[in-house]
């Protein structure tokens, strides 16, 4: 392993899966595709967003703005401003800098070019090295049911600051979505496939939820490792944590391994979990996982590099265990034989 | 007249159309209505941009680039430099603020608006209180045959600059255009009709070249009076001067003069020349114009304010002239009676 590249595939959401896949990204050797749900992506303005994306776009382009973790450094907001003086919404806030990405992502799909396509385009242009790659290139819009009803993934998230808890998740168009060529290739070719913290509900959960997704993970060679998304019993960033009250399981590290056990099995091969949540490693090996106990939580770039490359030794000792997994791939994840203990 | 409103309506292009109509709207007892060349009009990173209602709609509500005379003040370009990372087209400069203006404009635009609807919903929301008037709602688009063939009209004149000679223009798509309902109603309703000091050729000519505009022009009661363009043999701002070199005619204001006598003949009763033209006074008066010889460069406010206090003062001099215009009022303008010496 260590006379090539090692083949890294991250799936990922927003903040999470880009600081994750930064840090992948900033080690020796390693040749890394990021797996992005588009669950999230929607129009404003009659511009197509992609959220998620463009958070790992300018993450691994070095141009993120490091206090929110999404959007850009030096972001103006003029744009935003006019918008509000003509009553145009603007509850979701766009930046001037992220409006030039919109806009040329709108105009490329426009003329047919598919969401990889633009992605790759865009990344290109800002210099991005590693792959970026929308799960899928047929819309999937994660919704979510309320007390007042299904909203838009965005709405609930943004508009209404994910207060309402969540009742039920759907992803609307994810039967008719797959996962594109290049996504199954990276995920097929990988030495490593990872999990970020990103929410599991939806963020991994609606890359998960694409059809064939599941077969194409658990027909990889590669050792599959998540890092929890959840520190001390909340959610590093976002509502995870409210959502395993709402949604079934509990906001813990153990909770994070029982969503993977029951909903996903046969699919993780190992967790990493923060220091806080040590004592819970045993139960957590007990469900089949090899645990790797560190500071999981990312506060600045060499969080981020540290914790990538202690995710990737730790992939790496796993490596023996996924032959268990792939021998007997059959279409009933139940009957494979885990990593573990 | 003096114990009620005077309705006004100018027709305008961009810079110099805007700074008449502003000192118009800063008269008292005005009724302003502002009819608008659209065949500026372009397209661009899907945007629905139209130049000349903007330059006015910025102007009227004091948000006007006062430096450039186009744009709006305050303006950051943040999406400009990201547009250009990104490699898309950024010769026409879009400002962050005038782009939140075209997303409007084009998400209105998208649900079945039309331009009258939209640019009223714009201006109502920046506070202008007269009626800005898109010409048409039908796309027109102004083309300009150079030595390198047919050019987009922004191509040509913001692309390269207006460098080439203009050798033909071409009005695209004007045979299906109309003036609007609004449009009409403005110049029947008119107590003065004023041609900006625009462009004879691509902003009142675009706006003269819709079918039944010259009509309506003929039948209307107002006096109509022009602010030349030309002074001292130059261009206030444009390819103006130039433009008569290679269409035909010279470049002075007895040259503004004679372009309206030959091509669009009956329909000016006077003009508005500046002091450095006066010695063409006579040549003019000839033609049948009546003449007011003042200072028409506005340089500021209070420039644009008196010029249009003096054009309205002049214009009602002229007003028993129409009866003359339009008592035989035909098809064929060759016939019909002038206002003048």
């Amino acid at each position: 392993m260590t006379d090539r590249v090692t083949r890294v595939t991250v799936l990922a959401g927003g903040v999470g899966g880009a600081k994750l896949a930064h840090g992948v990204s900033m080690l020796p050797d390693v040749d890394l595709s990021v797996v992005v749900n588009t669950g999230d992506d929607l129009e404003l303005h009659g511009l197509s967003i992609s959220p998620d994306v463009d958070t790992v776009l300018y993450t691994l382009a070095g141009l993120a703005n490091a206090e929110t973790g999404w959007g850009l450094r030096d972001e103006t907001w003029s744009a935003h401003e006019m918008l509000g003086r003509y009553g145009a919404p603007t509850w979701f806030r766009l930046g001037d800098r992220d409006i030039a990405t919109h806009l040329v992502r709108t105009v490329r799909l426009a003329a047919g070019a598919t969401p990889t396509d633009v992605t790759r385009e865009l990344a290109a242009s800002l210099g991005v090295r590693s792959r970026i790659l929308p799960m899928a290139d047929r819309p999937v819009r994660t919704r979510v049911r309320t007390s007042d009803g299904w909203l838009d993934l965005q709405t609930w998230f943004v508009g209404r600051r994910h207060a309402d808890d969540a009742l039920e998740i759907r992803f609307e168009g994810v039967e008719d979505a797959r996962p594109t060529a290049a996504v199954l290739e990276a995920v097929a070719s990988a030495d490593v496939v990872a999990f970020a913290p990103s929410n599991p509900f939806i963020s991994i959960g609606t890359i998960l939820a694409l059809p064939g997704m599941t077969s194409a993970l658990l027909d990889t060679t590669a050792p599959i490792v998540a890092v929890s998304p959840i520190v001390a019993g909340a959610a590093i960033k976002g509502p995870a944590d409210r959502m395993f009250a709402t949604l079934g399981g509990e906001a813990s590290a153990l909770g994070v391994a029982q969503h993977y056990a029951t909903r996903h099995p046969g699919l993780l091969d190992g967790l990493v979990i923060d220091a806080a949540d040590e004592a819970q490693a045993p139960a957590i090996e007990r469900l089949g996982f090899v645990v790797l106990v560190t500071a999981i939580v990312m506060r600045d770039e060499a969080d981020r590099r540290r914790l990538a490359g202690e995710m990737l030794a730790f992939a790496r000792t796993l490596r023996p265990a996924h032959t268990l997994r792939t021998a007997p791939a059959t279409q009933d994840p139940g009957t494979i034989a885990r990593a573990g203990t």
